[in-house]
């Protein structure tokens, strides 16, 4: 089988429409590779907690996410995300969540990566989180 | 007004219930104190990845919003997460999502929790992430 | 050859003598488990910053080693810490550092510890740092 | 007095060469910005482990420290590590460690930096771990 990367990404979209709780969130997979994964959340009011400002849990998901199709681009699929942190940088208010992240160093069996989350309001993009994250291919009946 | 127990339990309980993201995700807070917070979410067929196991962005959440209501336990409202990180242990596969975390050490204006995340099933408990993070209470007109 | 209590720590003090990164810091190891793995350094004026507090730097040697010993009780020798994360509570001022360790949950090439950093002052001890993180038994010869 | 990169930079060297346990692992600062904040540390023998690679503790030391510096070219002096996390990405063999820090996000009171640790060996740098971390003012007679 031909893998390139309109292969990637069509395979990677399907997995990411294939999740219930993405489905439920509204996210999208826009561009899957080591250097450049792009997931999107449009905004809704059920995303959001009781100021008006969307949910830390949503912002966690969409880094926890693209870190995760991120490692799957250096590791191939099968891939689960082991550990993140992330920090919070300022209120998400807008139209749109945009997280990108990127491998920074991948090993067969182990990729770490980053992802920047931004708020997308009258077009403009802020940068409200970072994460960085270990994504790990599981070893086959060992753990 | 009287702060006692009871009345902590039903302001966190509404305010949680006031975040629509937690509504959506069926969160219910039934515990709050600087020992022993807890926030259960029932596990649903929409809050599942690809492979049937509880999607890491929802055990991000548990730990997120748990963390924040143990901060504020110990801070009074209005705090928000600054940063935490989170350990994804065993697939959660299960009925009920269990989250309890505590305050490790606060001071006027920060604390720090840890949360434990577990997943029932068949009646057992069993660990499926850990937390660590920092609560802050936002300097007012600062930052 | 026979593996109980007392050999276990003799070839984890051993392992511990031989860093001369430890041996520079004066550190201790002074027991091992999987519930309770515990080491020391007893505070010299070259383990400070400018202000007098034990420098941060220690704090986190202290944490990392501390968990990688862990987590050698629970896979073995040949451990490597991946990852971890600290949160610093309060300066550390006093005579001797003690971090405690143990480990969360183990599967058979990785385990997730815990580790608590105290000063002891007085006689006294006191909560300067948390950290939790990721040890692994490192894949032979694939990454 | 006047504040300009050279003044900036001269400080925060001595900052760096007055704490001691900066000076018993050899450290100096290179450079100081809100964009490149860069921590050097010849490798001795003294800051190994026990397999002839630098100890974990002495890249979390860089780390820590470079998070710190880079958080006070913009919060100012007298700023602590509130937290980090690093993921060690392979292991550190060479002549001389470089840490590079940058400010992510910066308010009045706390800052979110990233740091990259670089081994370089036989005159090539190679990325050996990766730091995430806030940095505060603490608050004056409050925590």
């Amino acid at each position: 089988m031909e893998h390139n990367a309109a292969d990637l990404l069509a395979g990677a979209r399907r997995a990411v429409a294939s999740q219930p709780f993405s489905a439920l969130l509204g996210a999208e997979l826009v561009a899957i590779g080591a250097d450049h994964t792009e997931l999107r959340v449009p905004i809704r009011d059920d995303l959001k907690q009781q100021h008006g400002f969307v949910h830390g849990g949503v912002l966690c998901y969409a880094a926890d996410n693209t870190l995760t199709i991120a490692g799957a681009a250096a590791l191939g699929t099968g891939v689960v995300t082991s550990e993140f942190k992330i920090n919070y940088l300022r209120p998400a208010i807008g139209d749109l969540l945009i997280a990108r992240a990127l491998v920074v160093s991948a090993g067969k069996t182990q990729a770490v990566c980053r992802c920047d989350v931004f708020v997308v309001r009258d077009g403009q993009e802020r940068l409200c989180a970072v994460a960085q994250g270990t994504i790990a291919l599981p070893a086959r009946g060992t753990d």
